[in-house]
């Protein structure tokens, strides 16, 4: 959410470290009671910062310190409050100081609040809400998770086509108060249909007697209530929009979604990102809040998939015993050749999934993709290999080796590019995400591909059979 | 940038594929000299989207159809523009219809530009520019890149505090078709020095006599010409600014950072971790434009460092032949340990480093998440040897050699959670980014340690020496 003092930002900006400090100092002051020295503390400092320094507080001082901020400021800390935080704080205040944050909070910031609370206190808390409030909160709770309907609010100047530039100016100055953003201002009809659109720097610089119906855009983009947040936040970025408007099914306006909230979902669809690539499952964002054997229960169903995978290895060297019994020191160069076939194909599949996840690869055919990536990892193969077979021949002291080693790693690096290329796009292909080929599957899969073609290529070369 | 219509959006959105469309509509008019249908078909189109058909487009027809569009029109579409076509066009049009471009562009997006020109074309361009413009673009040109003074403009409305509301509302609507933003104002004393900020949503509602002086916060969030990018989208994001103003050493005004600037570079700053995750290097942004060798040049460098590492696995197992000679079967289980591990300690990496690249994890003690970690790698460590021991006696039917590897696989699954928070949390002491400690690095050295735990335990337990 935006309030006007926040758009400007009030207060000076404190480093990491100054922070360190304010916190320690306001821990100090509620410790000897100085409630008077603690407020003093507070003025100047940032809602977000505040927060920061509550959250750091011990529980005991949270609900303390959290008191002594001005009506006003308490509800903008609140909204900055880690979740958890913010739980703590309903059971340590007295009910009528919850029932007031809760009234005269932003209804978006409202329902991600009752999102982790207990859905006993949720009952309670609505029923206790003014009417209004209660049915704007009831609607975006009614919208599904990630949906553009649960992000929204419904606090915007929506003007009418007759209106004079005058007369809307005259209401933005008295919505200003109660809106998330006064600049941009949306137009709907009678039946609240949304028709048009207009920036508050168009408003002011036109002519104060020309109608809205005149000035405004009629092209909208918008959103539905049930789009995608990562959709959501795609289309802010890629038109640079300060807000987008929702709409129902019914193409009535019922909310904006403002930039800022966006920010924080790229960050956390990246996040996202990032855990899938590293086999870890999303959700894992509140990780450190988590139970220890919730956390291992859910990392374990990934390694089991790729163990299942992996035990192709075992089977492949089980059945080429004979190879190696014969020539045991073909054994000693079995990590270093899948370990670094996994590296060539971690780095493919980094490069086309994130291109494939930040669109920038979307113009590109596929086959264009695959072969470069194939060619790369050749090129890369036959450097990796030169090496290799110098040190496999120091090592051993077997021309016969070291060449099946060396030659190996080539095949390996080609099928490790091509694998890391070919897996997210077929993936993104049947419409599943393609981080979910990351760097552990196409590591295991390489495994098991280059443990048989090394152990079939010594064969050959060491002329056993 | 920002301008009036696109903080609004002119135009429909359009989903992918009638943005595909669009492009080969548009080629199909060019390709029979339809100007006017192309025209007319444009017209109700978005510049970011018009800027995609065109770069969709083959070279021949960019230019052309890049000339239909109406001048003002022109600027905005070319500010989407890939930089490759940005620099195709420069070598297209005329040279007069070059400078017109350029003069026009805002400053931060005309710098962008300028960073990939040729430096001829630059000295020449520069030349060319009026004075005004030319002094904007050579202060923001003498900025080092990825700091705020590259990124900021000096198009922003600036007011003094003795002005009454009404006057700094009549200066607002003066400035507005020439600046960035008009919904954060910026107070300035004789010397040009920042001294309060204040929102046009507060300009709006307060009384028109009142002074600047006595609105405007005076406590402002800044930045220095010298800050880097990634701190200034930081900022953004805490505190939820729609523009940061940014200072030089003086602590003067020079320009402001815009919101939609920072949500690309905050996502240019989540590729650029996930690159070194996979152990890509950053700057394999532009990859698909790259010459192949030198793609492979970039990778193969971080390819011979763990190939180095990964060397210590061969001698380990060189050095342990005589075991892998009495008993061949052991060596069956190798990649799936070492691989298994490697998977375990990735997911320990990714969760810590993503943790302190996004701060999440700052007010947490370092003990406790190693030791997080390493309670999660036993957890996962137990689970994981119970089903691997069975499946080893089911594929070796050898008791000892499957308790060998069951063991193995615990010990491994605790040294690698425990590396994969470590090493990061050390690199990060070091002020080194944590993200090089990444997956690819983690499982190489499980692999030197895994192999070596792995050998000497079934040594033990099969009592070989």
């Amino acid at each position: 959410m935006v309030d006007s003092n926040r758009e400007q930002g009030q207060g000076t900006i404190a480093s990491q470290e100054l922070r360190d400090i304010v916190r320690q100092q306001l821990q100090g002051l509620l410790e000897i009671n100085d409630y008077q020295g603690a407020k003093v503390l507070l003025q100047p400092v940032q809602y977000p910062d505040i927060a920061e320094a509550i959250e750091g507080l011990p529980e005991t001082l949270q609900a303390l310190a959290f008191r002594l901020l001005p009506k006003d400021e308490a509800i903008e800390v609140y909204e900055y409050l880690d979740s958890t935080v913010q739980q703590a704080l309903i059971d340590e205040l007295r009910s009528q100081d919850v029932l007031d944050l809760v009234e005269q909070m932003s209804p978006d910031d409202r329902v991600r609040l009752f999102d982790e609370l207990p859905a006993k206190i949720v009952r309670r808390l609505l029923q206790q809400l003014s009417p209004a409030e209660r049915e704007i909160t009831s609607l975006l709770l009614g919208c599904g998770t990630g949906t553009a309907g649960r992000l929204m609010t419904p606090e915007y100047v929506a003007l009418k086509e007759g209106m004079t530039g005058d007369q809307a100016l005259a209401r933005v100055r008295l919505m200003a108060p109660r809106t998330e953003t006064i600049y941009t201002l949306y137009v709907t009809d009678v039946s609240r249909r949304l028709t048009g659109i207009l920036s508050l720097r168009e408003l002011l610089v036109a002519p104060p007697e020309d109608s809205i119906g005149a000035l405004m855009t009629r092209d909208v983009i918008s959103v539905h209530t049930d789009t995608d947040q990562e959709e959501v936040a795609r289309v802010i970025q890629r038109y640079d929009l300060l807000a987008v408007p929702v709409v129902d099914r019914e193409e009535r306006l019922v909310g904006i979604v403002t930039v800022d909230d966006v920010i924080d979902i790229l960050e956390e669809e990246a996040t996202e990102d990032i855990y899938t690539l590293g086999g870890v499952q999303s959700g894992e964002d509140d990780y450190f809040q988590t139970n220890l054997l919730t956390v291992a229960r859910r990392r374990v169903v990934w390694l089991f998939v790729l163990l299942i995978t992996n035990t192709g290895t075992s089977a492949v060297i089980s059945s080429q015993e004979d190879v190696l019994s014969k020539v045991v020191a073909l054994a000693a160069f079995i990590p270093l050749l899948i370990g670094t076939g996994g590296n060539v194909g971690a780095q493919s599949s980094t490069v086309v999934i994130r291109g494939l996840n930040t669109d920038r690869l979307r113009s590109m055919n596929p086959m264009t993709i695959v072969s470069r990536e194939l060619i790369a990892g050749a090129l890369l193969g036959v450097m990796l290999a030169a090496v290799v077979t110098v040190w496999a021949f120091l090592l051993e002291r077997n021309w016969q080796v070291a060449i099946a080693v060396g030659f190996s790693l080539l095949v390996i690096s080609i099928l490790a590019s091509t694998a890391g290329s070919v897996l997210p796009l077929v993936f993104k292909r049947l419409g599943l995400d393609p981080a979910l080929m990351s760097a552990p599957f196409i590591t295991t899969v390489v495994d098991v591909a280059g443990v048989f073609v090394y152990l079939q290529l010594a064969r050959a070369i060491l002329g056993l059979n």
